[in-house]
């Protein structure tokens, strides 16, 4: 399992003033704290970007860029940001992301072609909807597959998102339980092992009580690991999901254990 | 998933001299405290019992169900201390348990039928040792559900222990992943919802630091949670553990999840 940091996203207020200032200390300390806690790949989230989109794109790759060279996800809905983000990406860099939404179809399939990046597809209805059992998500997923192909885009350079419920949704205990059913049966529906990314957040969006954030998101986390997920996107500065994922890594492993490897 | 204790067991120096000094008291803190815990079951396990084991038992039960009425794991390979704790339990006593080998089938299964108890199956060939693939380990079930029949008990008093390896065998990971799968597998293979039960403590035998400890048995527990597992076995006054056990009965259930439950 891939760790993904979700870090670095305009949400978080020391993110959103050094991309104001476009402080690079801020983002490269930061960049560089995420790595060493074992962050495989790097999120930037850096919102809508309604004002100067390319130049702030060019900002955080660019000053991430010059202190690692991890693979780095273009997490935005603005398509000028993302291809800036491409055009400027020296590492690996994933588009994040496309669903069968018109306008995502029509203006962020494409950058994946043309820069034969991977890119990240929701499990999303084009009304931007989550699907509610497993034929549809199944259903879903091919469609996904499908527009990739279309596209010209090769298989392995998809990674689905199954989208987590927050468990504070009506049906959120539902939707997940049947979503690690989808991770096991995913690669077996496509006929090969596609990738499949989930962002541990969502799970516990509306929980206040730290505490038991932790404690839900690693049980979740575990199990999610178990039914073979590729990439977790989750908080890299959060010690105990962390360690919980990396003691994952160990023991869903073939290679034997080693306890100095924790 | 039901949470069974393991905490009164002889190789705690506590209840070990609780037993040599037949002090009720204070057997009766530690099951008081079990129960407060979240403890649903408690696992009794005196050792093999070599002098005096019908007292030595009838100690232990008749401590524990004068303070709860929850059920009682009779937890020994001596079958005169299971009749007897079977003779004297007034609420509902689980054998544990028998195996293929020859003195078990013979001395502890028939109990099961004599007193309609629940036993609990090892997953292991007549000879103690452990199979090694999932072919064998299913055949063993098969016979395992095939002895119960024999003996006239009923299938829904069988709970099968496919005995979780230590992460430190050269293929323990190997070994415990199987494990997952052989849980998910078992109840379509027996043609009904099988009960089965997992010790939890062995996966880190070996292992001393203790946080890394509490790392991957929470990892586990949640993929064995997942999985479909009915009871663990476990140390119900380590509270991380036990919550994360809690933390996956909400998520897995079906009814909406309810962070005051947590």
């Amino acid at each position: 399992m891939i760790l993904a940091a979700d870090n670095i996203r305009i949400t978080n207020s020391i993110i959103q003033r050094a991309v104001n200032n476009m402080d690079t200390a801020q983002v490269q300390g930061m960049a560089v704290k995420l790595q060493t806690e074992g962050a495989n790949w790097i999120d930037i989230n850096p919102g809508p970007l309604k004002s100067d989109p390319e130049k702030k794109m060019e900002f955080l790759v660019n000053s991430i860029q010059e202190v690692t060279d991890i693979p780095i996800i273009l997490d935005t809905t603005n398509p000028a940001a993302i291809k800036e983000g491409l055009i400027i990406s020296k590492n690996k860099a994933i588009i994040n992301g496309f669903s069968l939404e018109h306008d995502k179809l029509a203006r962020i399939l494409p950058l994946a072609a043309e820069f034969n990046a991977d890119i990240i597809g929701y499990l999303l209805y084009s009304n931007g909807h989550p699907p509610s059992d497993t034929r549809e998500r199944l259903s879903i997923a091919i469609e996904l597959y499908q527009k990739c192909m279309e596209a010209g885009i090769s298989e392995n350079k998809l990674i689905i998102d199954p989208i987590v419920a927050p468990l504070l949704w009506n049906d959120g205990t539902k939707r997940n339980m049947e979503l690690l059913k989808i991770i096991r049966m995913l690669p077996e529906i496509l006929g090969f092992p596609v990738k499949i990314i989930a962002g541990l957040s969502n799970l516990t969006s509306g929980i206040k009580d730290n505490y038991k954030k932790n404690i839900l998101q690693t049980a979740y986390l575990s199990m999610l690991s178990a039914s073979g997920l590729t990439i977790v996107l989750m908080n890299m500065l959060n010690k105990h999901p962390v360690e919980t994922a990396k003691a994952c890594n160990l023991i869903t492993r073939e290679r034997p254990f080693s306890v100095f490897e924790l």
